[in-house]
């Protein structure tokens, strides 16, 4: 008999899923055991092959198994506006809010000189030859709200600009988020909200 | 181009797991993509090992990929004490507190006339076989505080004294949990706590 049981294995494993501690792991191990080892072996199935096969889209760098993301593969999609994401999970954010009918570019990071991240690793030689096509004529960059997001953000317009000065450069809106109440806002956030403020009429 | 990508597959096998809904998956999922495809396909072999080769104790009945589990197996354990529990978890439970020194007997289930599941299938059998040795001296019933658990331990201790008239049969003390405020407690535990009160000298 091994020293760590094979029940101990599969705990530990289901730890290095996010959020999921030892409370956790017991308890989907031995739901998993108790009741539903079908569902138990596809998982193990799919993963296996995800992990496999899932690479990125060779236009839009999003998550795909195969050459082209679903997204860049439709052509129903409006090819004059390109959002610009740090990472797939971005994409599925802003396509889950049905009001946007443009294309992707996913970054898969943000623009971080002192970790050794510069353009050529966010992809900007693609994203460049992108816009050397000339399709493209808004990019709406949806980096975060961060110091590194920004920095980002700008690199991005300077390099649109380069390709195409006429090309339209617009960023996410700041502001309130909907249902927020102002008291638990912060106040850099409720500043650019007052100094962004829309008309009403 | 399959209508279903790979990816989706994967958030919607994830939501196999207790407690993880579409969210979560979805978080899981480009988790894993994003920074540790090694330890899911770690994950995968362990989930896909475990379904397959992980019984049942032929002693106990708890789980384990051996005949016996590290308990029965286990020489030092005190074989005089015997511990009934519902399901493997509660094994677990129990041993964590490392206050109790005996084996185990893992019923699977509790008895539940209406839904087909009588003495059988919570392998009264193969207990009846356990107390026939003469070996166990005392039988601890830690069923849950429901009828069906009530009624299980009944049928316990019934069993138990069937086989040796000697035989201790106990049920885990009742009462007030550690920490636990009267005011929140349910009037049928506090009731039960007065009732069972302990002398303090």
């Amino acid at each position: 008999m091994s020293n760590v049981s094979l029940l101990t294995e599969l705990i530990d494993s289901l730890k290095c899923l996010p959020g999921v501690g030892q409370k956790s792991a017991q308890r989907m191990a031995y739901h998993l055991l108790d009741s539903n080892r079908q569902g138990a072996l596809q998982l193990s199935n799919v993963l296996n092959e995800s992990m496999q096969r899932i690479g990125n889209c060779e236009r839009c760098r999003d998550y795909t198994e195969e050459k082209l993301c679903s997204l860049c593969a439709n052509p129903r999609r409006d090819i004059t506006t390109l959002c610009v994401v740090e990472s797939p999970s971005d994409v599925l954010a802003i396509e889950s809010t049905a009001s946007f009918s443009g294309l992707f570019f996913v970054l898969l990071g943000q623009l971080s000189p002192l970790d050794g991240i510069g353009p050529e690793e966010i992809g900007m030689p693609l994203l460049a030859e992108r816009l050397a096509l000339g399709e493209v004529e808004e990019v709406i960059v949806a980096t975060s709200s961060t110091i590194e997001g920004e920095a980002t953000a700008h690199y991005i317009a300077q390099l649109a600009h380069k390709y195409n000065s006429k090309i339209k450069v617009s960023r996410l809106a700041q502001g309130v988020p909907l249902g927020g109440e102002l008291g638990y806002l912060d106040q850099s956030t409720l500043a650019l909200s007052i100094a962004n403020r829309n008309r009403l009429d």
